[in-house]
């Protein structure tokens, strides 16, 4: 990732001091680019809490290194610690498996090895993590350029909706691996970002790292999709996921399957970028199967924003005494999905063809 | 409608005196329910350019009122208090329509006689709206009743978008004209309100007027309303149009669209509510042929609301730098929508029903 022109990850050891980690403060953003500086476990484990980090598997890189924070200190509190990082978020799966690769790989080394050991684990993790989202976007590429070759020297726009970014992920992303590489490229890309109501990660998150990178872009509304779309304003729709079922149904954020039904009515290709972790093969119906996460109303009543003076201020932008629901997200059944794009290729979202490209798990 | 208990038109006539005009400062919803008191034509132009007043029948209704005003100090200006007053909105069809009435009933009258000729014409269009509305919700209650009738003793959830409620017209509204009805009759109604971005038009005023007049609602995101089919949680949609084509393709608020095939793909009714005045019959293709109002993108970026300690601030909440666009509305193609709902009855969206129907428009 890029932010004024220097290539970032989202979690790294500082290059100063060869061992603190530096996180980017997410709940600054878009206000404030602040570097966070970690420099033990405690640290770590509040930085996820609060969600200064955040995105499935940036929050299990940072634990990594917040193992290897602790090693440095104390080599005997391994066990503790790995306890205490995996409890800071209870859902996220991929926290918890990559706590438990530290353990796996750490456990068996002399204490005085441990320290040197755990970085490189760490290392090991948000490397592959890099790697997953770049090969996400090396078999996502393929997409934009064959539209681009359609239409010469005229804009290739996509649309996407929440953050599946390099804020989420270690480096890349998921969704906007592809659109970084085509742009990268010098495809000349422009994407709708969907402002994703109610936390407006779109508008706060998206928006900031297509903007970071250079990358034309333009917020609208959650609401304006189907217009596009209408109007042949949307060559391709690209978003991230929370779950994949074994049938191909994708949980994701809350209006993405509004976004699918409208892709779908007016011919546009909607495609789902997902690295290997986010299938999840016991779940067949996602619709059915999937329990969908209801989040506090004061998300949907209340907003947080800069004045034009510069204070962050939050305001309640419903009528008072109105009650707020949240369902958090929303199922998209596979027959409206094109396909999937994933680290080792393209394939329809069909359990015959996650089967077939994931042996290992059916 | 009702506010505290007391029924109120949404333009009236002071009780106190006689004559001044009182409109709701629908700038100040939801935050304050201020009755701003009128006393001229130049109050009236200002209340409607400045938007304290809004929705094409009420606008309609309050620049009538506007004329009598301007009758009662001086009947010589009728020909120029028109014309200024009918410019206050260049887009309202309605305002130019119940300024022509005004003007045709009292050009030939005697200036003596022409205060109270106005103020009685005035009030004539205001009691034709409400009388229309009325019907309108006549005309929609029983597919309440139906659902009611099916779940007895469960409540019958309805989806509505925008805010096409009394505070648009000059009582009842149109979409929300059936539900007020079914709530006064006992039927346990529940309204799923979409926040309506980016204006908020559902979380301000339709959230406010359905809390003031005691029915049961829950704000969304729009984003939610898919998810909410998906599991059963809506029986009913109910919208309101701001143009309907000859054919039955439906102009609404952006977002419409999406909800009308989150409707269809999971079997739930959607129908539309207008009056006749919202026909028309020029326009036979709506994607095509409607031209749709961008409007200014702060709209999208920058939210105004009250702080916890009771401050009114605008902030923004897109990162700086990023560009926002803003259509306003968008069109639901007539296969869509399960009928219409006007003031002569229930139809379905065709222009065979359209026609037979409004024979003197066809």
């Amino acid at each position: 990732m890029r932010i004024d022109g220097t290539w970032h990850r989202s979690v790294r050891v500082d290059e100063a001091d060869g061992w603190s980690v530096r996180i980017l403060d997410q709940t600054r953003l878009p206000w404030e680019v602040t570097w966070l500086r970690l420099a033990d476990e405690d640290q770590v484990a509040h930085a996820i809490r609060s969600m200064q980090t955040r995105g499935a598997p940036l929050i299990g890189a940072t634990a990594a290194y917040g193992v290897a924070l602790a090693m440095r200190r104390d080599p005997a509190v391994l066990e503790t610690v790995c306890a205490m990082l995996a409890e800071t978020r209870p859902t996220a799966i991929n926290l918890r498996w990559a706590i438990g690769r530290m353990l796996a790989a750490l456990r068996n080394i002399p204490p005085g090895q441990r320290a040197a050991a755990a970085y490189a684990e760490a290392a090991a993790i948000a490397d592959d993590d890099a790697a997953t989202c770049e090969a996400i976007g090396r078999n996502g590429l393929p997409l934009i350029e064959e539209i681009a070759a359609r239409k010469p020297g005229q804009r290739v726009n996509l649309l996407t909706h929440c953050n599946a970014g390099w804020l989420a992920t270690v480096d890349w992303g998921t969704a906007l691996a592809p659109i970084y590489m085509a742009h990268d490229a010098g495809i000349p890309v422009h994407v709708w970002v969907d402002e994703t109501r109610p936390r407006n990660q779109g508008a706060a998150l998206t928006a900031f790292e297509l903007g970071a990178h250079g990358v034309p872009h333009t917020v609208v509304a959650d609401n304006a999709g189907g217009h596009l779309m209408q109007h042949g304003e949307v060559d391709l729709v690209i978003v991230g996921t929370d779950r994949v079922t074994r049938t191909g149904d994708v949980a994701n954020k809350i209006g993405t399957y509004l976004k699918a039904l409208a892709a779908r009515d007016n011919g546009v290709p909607f495609w789902v970028a997902l690295p290997h972790s986010t299938l999840d093969m016991r779940v067949r119906d996602g619709v059915r199967e999937i329990p969908i996460e209801e989040r506090g109303a004061a998300e949907v009543t209340d907003l947080t924003g800069r004045t034009a003076d510069g204070r962050i201020e939050t305001i309640r932008v419903v009528a008072a005494g109105s009650p707020a629901a949240n369902p958090a997200f929303d199922v998209t059944p596979a027959r409206l999905v094109t396909g999937l794009i994933t680290e080792r290729g393209r394939i329809p979202a069909t359990e015959a063809a996650i089967a077939a490209m994931y042996p290992e798990k059916a």
